[in-house]
């Protein structure tokens, strides 16, 4: 139940990010729907793709499709407040990001993926939404640049393989790897911490 | 016979307009058909992902193939004639968009799909090949902005689950849903339909 | 033996590839590895999603996926030597494309599709790399531009159905279309060919 309701956390915060990044490229109201749609639910149906799960749950659930909608649309309409919430948003984005990744490796486990196949998978679920996004509107990935957003997600996902292959629930398994990547997001963000660029002569 | 030849008429217009957008982005000869190949079968071969048909039906058709290859190729001889029949190929596309949302949705029911999966699925072919060719050519796909095209994709898609709900046959459903789609994009773009732009302040 | 040899330099060199352009763009190292692996793997990805291989053989074999991490954190430290060896490293990249074009359609062929489906298939096993790393960038996909690149790819994949259809094994098949591929692109790189744009009035 916790679980569920933290997926729709998830769901929503992604929405209304790539909802935002729509209403900043002054795209008309569907546009909008639709990048905040893509964002919340193209990991989800790039994980179902790599594992062979037709058609993709997300586009089946329609609590999740109402809530990556509903946030979508509202977002058109209170965008100002939206932006100014961007901090508190950056906080459930990171819980979002750390569920899609736990639960992206879960399911593949799930499938019969080994616990390598199982990272990338996760970490797939957890950045796909964010690459649609920025790729739609013609940005590069932010989370190529400089963002500290792609490791948390894999190295939560590839926890996931360890914390079953050590005998632990999966439950127990997506509660630690959901908290660690979470925490680490947030310390990253809070303590302003990025990866290297290599340097051009 | 005559969905057939629809269908083939939909592959067609979609390949001539992606052509059209590689030859405007001095693309070569071969690029041109790429563009015209991924415009015209890209939408089928998504919804083939996501409905698990492997490999996509699009790749398996000589017709189809031979057909968006064929239009892609005359257009690089003959696209100043094209870019003057723009509002008759329009009119064609309209055409295509609405049986592909059909289509989509139809095949997408066969394959166990509920009706909210298949309205997206079927939704998901009619501008997925549109897609694909403006990400390709880094535009902020067209759709997305101010075009009134998806909308009556996907309510065609979804007019296709309730009008097999209802019980009617699936075919019906594809020429309601077909009509329904082509006569709403042909009156949006007469009259200039368009959805709002969220303002930022 | 001498096959994966040749796999892993055709992974090398398509990681190298990535990374590269990685570097160019200012992605940090981790952006810079993700790009040399989205450019290694992605066509066999691309493959598998069409194929119905789940999940992708790329993302299970760990010698493949360190390859193309290895190389690509090399790069990272080694770009200024990588991009003074573009030369030698474009005939490492015509070996690649061969391969992947080749064992593209054999493994199509495999799974059933047709000589024609398979030749599409391997096809896009050979050039999906290089246009996911272009997208990713916001790049218009060089090989739609200019390059004698995806007509070899495309023909050595139709070769390996010829051989194959004549009754010879598809080792013999494989061997043939590469060194096709591989002769045919250093010949066109070395000669200057490429195809015409079509000419806007």
């Amino acid at each position: 139940m916790l679980l569920r309701i933290l997926e729709l956390i998830g769901i929503g915060t992604f929405a209304a990010s790539g909802a935002l990044v729509g209403v900043t490229k002054r795209l008309d109201v569907f546009g909008v729907c639709v990048m905040g749609m893509f964002t919340a639910l193209g990991g989800g149906v790039v994980r179902d793709l790599l594992l062979g799960v037709h058609p993709p749950t997300s586009l089946v659930n329609p609590v999740n499709l109402g809530t990556a909608f509903g946030v979508s649309f509202v977002v058109v309409f209170v965008h100002a407040v939206v932006m100014r919430l961007r901090r508190q948003i950056l906080v459930l984005d990171a819980l979002g990001m750390g569920l899609f990744a736990s639960t992206g490796a879960v399911v593949a486990l799930e499938h019969g993926a080994g616990p390598l196949a199982a990272a990338l998978v996760g970490g797939t679920t957890a950045i796909g939404g964010g690459v649609i996004r920025d790729v739609l509107v013609n940005e590069v990935p932010l989370l190529l640049q400089r963002e500290f957003y792609a490791v948390p997600a894999l190295l939560a996902a590839a926890l996931v393989g360890v914390v079953v292959h050590v005998g632990l629930s999966t439950n127990l398994a997506l509660v630690v790897a959901t908290t660690f990547a979470f925490v680490l997001r947030v310390v990253s963000l809070w303590r302003g911490w990025g990866l290297p660029t290599p340097r051009i002569e």
